[in-house]
């Protein structure tokens, strides 16, 4: 029996009809090297920002089990078409919706969590030799409902997939793989041929966008390895697997727009509050004094501005930060790095709002309009 | 417990944003009368056509089934937003999908016939004080395929959807009812207040955009009374019922593009073909040369320009052909409106390629550049 893969072509590798042909035409080739393909679809290029444009100008905070289902026509309209394209081809293939393949989730709207895959029907038509196309970023729940994993959710979707159908996975964007900091911010930074799920979890939780970070858990937790790779080239890319070699420090990367949610006192009210908005903090810390503060990416939160006029009392948000997130295993088993980041931040005089560090990583919370020459220095200072 | 009402608004009725949320306000008044109102809504304006270009651009003859799934992307932009509008409007409401709505089709796509309507769901949730959207135009299949029921569905879906919930079923357009002939092809055209469903059926399928056959056939079927009615003013529309008053002929429409297959000898050949692929000849009729005949609109030919490269032998396409069509019960009990029909057609010049009846209409081919002369001259000399 021929082996199955899964490739996930984002949004810019499907934004026009003329690219989507090239996918079919990639996809196809690796079909004619005797593998069964699924191929997990982005919605094409800014179809998901167009749809929820959209939805504002009918209401400035839509209700998100309707925005779910505004938002999933993006893939479907993406699936439907390489199907097409696939076929315009010669190579038989069949398109499928969350729900058709069997991607069962939580009834989270809008950041649902996939609890179980059961890939039956793509079983069953990968079996008549067909290419099976599935819409990413979507699933449905026990009751029926239809709902979306979040941004960046077509990777948790791919590596579902690949998980249940004990198959390869790999993930196609416009870049060669995973770089030690995004070369539009920092001109030397040079691609990884490997690094730890757990490394990639934290760049990508701390704003790297090459890959999403719930789909780096999940194939932590199942032991999948994801090849990230260029849609546009031939080259390995590079493999997120459960041990690297290299640096301590294998990747620098920032978050242009977050909010600091500063609670003075006991912090339940912040963060029921945040729970019942299903608002993710990305972290949690205290400050020297004594607060506690959540750093939340602005484009996590649902309604920004009734957010804001809900918070409790005792409760400040310090808007317009940034953090500057340097990652690597080991980090915090000696003071080196944090170090040498604190005097990289001083020699740029960029006030430090924050730090923190975990076993992975260390992240400073600065202002905006410090955070591209504190990642290239910081980038510097300690992968060179 | 209070009534149920199902109202349909077409592609134009939610255009754009505006427009959605005049409709909602108008759901909204229903239902503050103390209605419990499900609302089906058809793809905003020329989404469904747009969607189908960006097909053809990646397949000139793209698979039925992945059309499918794409175009009922439409309906489903539409409903979202429309409960997105109406919840902004302080109404409780829900959308569903075909599926969820519990439209259960065959498995023809792309003209799917309803075979059973299962609304556990929405009257759970109209249950609820909730008003319900459905999208319009689509359902599932047994095989949890989704399927689309050909266009103008979505009024049979309203159609299928009053007989389940025993609802009244009101279906409105930019026009204030069913007139005795396009007002833009015959400016002295009347509202009509009734006809029965026989004569809708037959005025829709001979062109007739006001409603569509299936839906009002549907409607006959299930003792169904449907006012059509206009989305901008609060007229009482036409009512499409079991009985109506009036002259012999209601009205004339007319088919401007159409296909007549012509077969020499036994037509089983070319019925076999149209079967295979989905094609429902609008009438079948032998002419004076003794070969059948076979007309069909060309919007309901998939591939026409694949379809004449299959044709059997002995077949050939009169293209660029157009039907004019006069209706009203008991047209053929004698032969005046078809005598006056011919003489007025011949004061025109207008060569007849056929003619055929039936007990509720007479048709005129002609060719295409005559259509609209001989339409307002059947009106003139038929219903004055």
């Amino acid at each position: 029996m021929s082996r199955i893969v899964v490739q996930k072509f984002g949004g810019s590798s499907v934004a026009d009809v003329e690219k989507i042909k090239k996918v079919a035409a990639k996809v196809k080739a690796r079909r004619d090297e005797g593998w069964q393909v699924v191929v997990v679809v982005s919605a094409m290029g800014d179809t998901t920002d167009e749809l929820l444009a959209l939805a504002k100008k009918v209401s400035p905070n839509p209700p998100r089990r309707e925005l779910d289902m505004l938002l999933t026509c993006g893939e479907r309209i993406s699936m439907a078409l390489m199907s097409m394209a696939l076929q315009e081809q010669g190579v038989e293939a069949i398109s499928f919706t969350g729900s058709q393949s069997g991607i069962i989730t939580d009834t989270a709207h809008s950041q649902a969590r996939i609890i179980e895959v059961k890939p039956a029907r793509i079983e069953e038509e990968l079996g008549k030799g067909k290419v099976v196309i599935v819409a990413g970023y979507q699933g449905v729940s026990k009751a029926r409902e239809v709902t979306t994993l979040g941004r960046g959710g077509s990777d948790t979707s791919a590596v579902a997939l690949a998980a249940a159908l004990s198959a390869d996975c790999e993930i196609y964007s416009d870049v060669d793989g995973v770089f030690t900091a995004d070369p539009r911010v920092v001109p030397s930074a040079q691609k990884l041929e490997s690094l730890t799920h757990e490394e990639m979890q934290e760049l990508a939780s701390a704003g790297a966008k090459v890959l999403n970070a719930q789909a780096v858990e999940f194939a932590r937790e199942k032991g999948i390895v994801i090849h990230a790779r260029s849609t546009h080239t031939a080259g390995t890319g590079t493999a997120i697997q459960s041990r690297s070699g290299g640096g301590r420090v294998k990747g620098v990367t920032c978050e242009k727009d977050v909010w600091v949610l500063a609670a003075s006192g006991a912090p339940d009210a912040l963060l029921e509050l945040l729970d019942a908005q299903a608002v993710k903090g990305r972290n949690l810390l205290f400050d020297e004094a004594g607060r506690t503060l959540v750093v939340v990416p602005t484009q996590d939160l649902h309604g920004p501005e009734a957010l804001k006029a809900k918070l409790p009392a005792g409760v400040t948000v310090l808007d317009g930060c940034a953090t500057v997130t340097c990652v690597g295993t080991g980090l915090n088993s000696d003071w080196t790095v944090a170090r040498k980041a604190h005097a990289t931040a001083r020699g740029l005089g960029a006030k430090v709002a924050a730090t923190y560090t975990s076993a992975l990583q260390l992240t400073l919370v600065v202002e905006h309009q410090q955070v591209t020459a504190l990642t290239k220095a910081l980038h510097e200072a300690l992968i060179g």
